[in-house]
């Protein structure tokens, strides 16, 4: 019989009842893992595997056609060496995380811009003052590196809350406007988009393109007081540049989900960086059950397209590394 | 020769230059005063007066006709027997603040529904773990007590977020539907609107109507683990209540900047509850430029106005309250 293996934490009675129904209905065995059976018992019969399974397991996978993870990034996932065959597909969940994540966004940008970390000191000793000037994202040029699932539902927030401009920086510049975006430039002008932005929000994958593209000399471009978000990966900014741009204010703040490493080292010069938000990689978390449903409608519209041997969605690509 | 008194703490150099401006085309002198002057010199001889102006002074405006003051909430303002004349017309900013005090409800809502406050205590102390469940404004239901300003931009904010269905309530229901609202309810049917809801918004003035309108009967008709935010005045939560519904976790949290009295005693049992997230009273902070520039706008088209003889807008209804 086919196998489909599936490894997902927060699958309750109702989810594994209606994956298992999908899965009888086409013919399959619905085996459901935890990350310790995963271990055990391997999945060396799993033709189709959705969820999470380690990267180092994937070799012992003899039978895996198709693997869709529960995550988005993918870049310890890439290396064609891990995989059984180079057939092997790897479809991710990255439209999933786009509400939550840019939920984060929109709360440590106000969050920051309306000094609430020093009320928050505040109420602890009772104290009734005022923090200081505010911000706002309302009337504010926000920069936005990535355009995919998080970047675009970042973009229509803020300019649904009144930002001035909302500029868009991807790979390919002429794909269109996409909504929530002003204006839109390519990769190689980055400077540009940089400059006069009062907010940069950093939506990328970890690769080698990717790797510090925020260092102290784009830091510089944007304005002076500006405030930078990193919910992608850690690799995408150069840490110690940014505590610098922080401690000496050219950076009024930074919102960062996503350190190198991560853990960040309790011993990590970043954790004393001024005006820093550091949230310890929580912004998509799953806890949202919007999440785990749009992360299950994902696998089984994909599971659809498999059946009929049809192109399936979210492939990643391997060589470009999302 | 006709005075305009004015007395607006932000004012630089431009403003006081482009207010004199507007006033010497008028054939009036604009006369700048600070708190301190204000209360030495007194304002016997201005027509007009623009900005704040303690209500145990109006009375010695021997020559005032109208009073537009900077702020939004008139209830110090509304006895009769401040004024010199009945005939003292009374106007007030309440529409300068919609954007930065509905930028503080989103702020708050989303740190609370994020566990933004229990990640800042992690922080400090370099810790690296989840802190528990997350909620969304995507997909919530959200009900908005008050329809004026704040609550319409507020109301639009959220459901440019994805919130699922918002409601707001007001005094006469049969308006029509502003833009960011699904549903419309009159004050009466407060209760039904308060069924099912997930967040309540309040942006209330402070007249003997809403005196206490939150009590812990209608905290009960929300949602269990609701969010309740007030952001008009104080008096219109019932805060022995308050503290109770956040003890007993009821409601998941409050997000409150303004309390009985202003500053909150540094013994009142409510600097206690659970899960509440306090300001002190900064959501229409000064500050943010753009509110300022409305402020001053809005005065100039009523001093337009004004010259003309036309009705003024942004009238304060003196029995009303607001």
């Amino acid at each position: 019989m086919r196998v489909l293996g599936i490894n997902l934490p927060y699958a309750d009675e109702a989810v594994r009842n209606d994956l298992t129904a999908m899965a009888e209905k086409a013919g399959f065995e619905a085996r459901f893992y935890d990350d310790a059976t995963l271990k055990t018992e391997g999945a060396a019969d799993c033709e189709v595997f959705f969820g999470k399974m380690p990267s180092s397991q994937l070799k012992s996978c003899a039978a895996l056609k198709w693997f869709q993870c529960s995550f988005a990034g993918v870049d310890d996932y890439c290396d064609e060496a891990l995989y059984p065959s180079p057939e092997v597909m790897l479809t991710n969940s990255a439209g999933a995380y786009g509400i939550t994540i840019s939920e984060h966004m929109v709360c440590s940008l106000l969050m920051m811009m309306r000094n609430m970390p020093k009320y928050g000191d505040m109420q602890k000793v009772r104290g009734w003052n005022r923090a200081g000037e505010m911000r706002s994202i309302y009337g504010s040029t926000i920069a936005v590196l990535g355009m995919g699932d998080i970047g675009s539902n970042f973009a229509r927030r803020v300019k649904a809350l009144g930002a001035y401009e909302v500029r868009g920086i991807r790979r390919v510049a002429h794909k269109g406007m996409p909504e929530g975006f002003d204006k839109v430039f390519a990769t190689e002008d980055l400077d540009e988009a940089l400059k006069g932005a009062d907010v940069l929000g950093i939506c990328l994958p970890a690769t080698s393109e990717t790797q510090h593209i925020l260092d102290e000399r784009r830091m510089a471009l944007l304005n002076a007081g500006a405030y930078v978000l990193n919910v992608g990966r850690g690799s995408a900014i150069d840490q110690v540049a940014l505590k610098k741009m922080l401690d000496c204010g050219h950076l009024a703040g930074a919102g960062i989900d996503v350190t190198v490493p991560e853990p960040l080292p309790q011993d990590d010069p970043l954790w004393e960086a001024q005006n820093l938000l550091l949230t310890p990689h929580v912004s998509g978390n799953m806890s949202l059950s919007h999440t785990r449903r749009f992360i299950t409608d994902m696998f089984k519209e994909n599971f659809a397209l498999y059946l009929k041997g049809e192109p399936l969605k979210y492939l990643v690509d391997r060589k470009a590394g999302y």
